[in-house]
């Protein structure tokens, strides 16, 4: 990180100089380099995960516990209804909506390409996917459901009980909350979104952007946003003040949610978040762990201010935007499972105003 | 329907008897012949909808409006909330659960192969999917939502524009109320389950029943369940009280919800229902309006002596009940839609108070 704000600190800004025209083929190879140097496209292949071989037996039960509303108290509320992959992989609301119109603390961050992410939450309090997945179905303005209700649920139909057979072998017991969290983490490695033109042109295409996003991405390193959103997922791999330079009022930053402190108790740790990914950004409004700001415009100019001391003048911030927008890559093709019917001793929904 | 009812009349019970081991194919011929004369097999190609033209465009932009939460003012609820299609179609709810977390007044019927009922909703007062579908999006109870903003909503967003240009190619002004539940009836067309057990036997596989699936259709015909039963949907095609001999209690008939009488204000109309399809039945409990019983034995057992004045004996209702299994058909295969993104004109999703 050290090295880009050095280059950002000596960085001249030739595509807005008169002679940029000729100039542009060169510019472009070394714009491409230091990209290269910098982020990584999205693979076209599911990545390995950490401790949990992903197999197509575990794909496909993952994929019906993620659509399976049973898994929440009420039968109503699935992963995909927080985390909807017909809109980029979250709900697009301030903050989730949960068990008894709830309204949950935080912006519901995008499941597309979580799986590069460091960790999972706004705060990184769980360490990988399987960890997190049990984070929603447990809380009580989400799911509100309990690990022993789920297995109680999921065992009683005996579809569900064969497909985690399948997908848990060498387990005497396979329909357990683990294996629920491992099938779905299996499931949402799957959910990554490659061939976004930034991926092209990181892969040599210069083509790939256009004028205006190519000055974008080169603002968008030589002011120092890839000081946080670097990497695959341009984000999410380290921890961050929100407000390196200048906090966000009480609007932006809510005072009472003071980030990763309540995950590590440590006082240089408040108001500090881990930086999201920027992939398919354009898609995931409203922005920022509290989803106050509902423009990518504003967002850009909100996070100039307070992360970098910059005013970014217009120009800057409409180049920027132009260049977040060729992070939105392809989504895979998810087929709507067919889930199994519930049985006579599969348990009711929870009573409404429970 | 009388010529239904006086077969059951004189009708014996030929697979009881002793002699029906050597007599099975005989039997199965007369059997089939007699099911072939009052069902039809549900067809492998999406039916023709009176007045709306199924076209692709149509279809996909359909698909997008069925999935959309953005329809409901909350922008939490989608078509898809109540119409579940990977839970067969409807939520598996006693009744919806709607915006502010409201319960509904009636259990969600299912959206697969509704296309072929006579008319929609329990009392029937939609004429058709098209005029069904304007029914929940306003719906206090349900998504809560405006014509104009469902409009306004759409309009915001270039890509939409796009599609209803592009699925009704005549209009000078393409995004309208009345388009978007155009589409949503083309794409719901396509939400037919062909294939079933039934439909195989229907269309002359002897084998694709059970011994114990033939004797419960045998039953379901010669008892009388086929006089509000029959046709491609196994019901949807007329009304009739519901307790025809004897009205059931509280507990599954509130007495507060008097059905079609709301619709026409006519006495006799007093508890009187569209009989629902029983295609799929296995996998859309909890059962009846009020989706107040949660087995389909049970179900059956209630029908027997509400509608036909019969107490069914234990084996005759298990028999019912494999032969209803048999009615379980091929779901489309129903891929996720990409919805077009939010554009900073799109109307923000109502407070959640409101």
């Amino acid at each position: 990180m050290r090295h880009v704000l050095t280059i950002a600190a000596v960085a001249t800004l030739p595509v807005l100089s008169p002679v940029a025209a000729w100039a542009e083929a060169p510019d472009d190879a070394a714009l491409m380099e230091e990209a290269q140097a910098l982020f990584e496209p999205i693979p076209d292949q599911v990545p390995d995960v950490r401790g949990n071989a992903v197999t197509r037996e575990k794909i496909d039960l993952g994929r019906m516990l993620f659509f399976d509303p049973r898994l929440s108290a009420s039968h109503l509320l699935s992963c995909n209804t927080c985390h909807n992959l017909a809109m980029g992989g979250d709900d697009n609301l301030e903050t989730s909506i949960g068990h008894g119109w709830q309204a949950g603390p935080r912006n519901s961050p995008t499941v597309y390409n979580a799986v590069f992410n460091i960790a999972q939450f706004w705060d990184g309090r769980a360490a990988d996917l399987k960890e997190q997945a049990k984070g929603p179905i447990q809380a009580g303005v989400e799911m509100n459901n309990q690990p022993a209700m789920v297995v109680e649920t999921l065992s009683s139909m005996p579809a569900y009980v064969e497909y985690f057979t399948a997908a848990f072998p060498g387990d005497d017991d396979p329909v357990t909350f683990d294996n629920v969290a491992r099938a779905i983490e299996a499931f949402e490695a799957t959910l990554i979104t490659p061939a976004a033109p930034f991926d092209q042109f990181l892969e040599g295409n210069a083509d790939a952007l256009t004028e205006q996003e190519k000055r974008g991405l080169r603002t968008f390193i030589d002011t120092g946003c890839v000081a946080c959103h670097a990497g695959v997922n341009l984000g999410g791999e380290a921890y961050y003040p929100f407000g390196v330079v200048e906090r966000p009022g009480a609007d932006i930053l809510p005072p009472e949610d003071k980030g990763r402190f309540a995950v590590t108790d440590t006082a240089t740790d408040e108001y500090v978040f881990r930086s999201p990914t920027l992939r398919n950004v354009a898609l995931t409004k409203p922005y920022f762990h509290a989803g106050r700001v509902w423009d990518l415009t504003q967002a850009v100019a909100v996070m100039g201010v307070a992360q970098l001391g910059e005013d970014l003048n217009e120009d800057q911030v409409d180049d920027i935007v132009a260049f977040l927008h060729t992070l939105t890559g392809e989504a895979p093709e998810v087929i709507v499972p067919v889930l199994p019917a519930s049985s006579v001793d599969t348990p009711r929904p929870a009573p409404m105003d429970e």
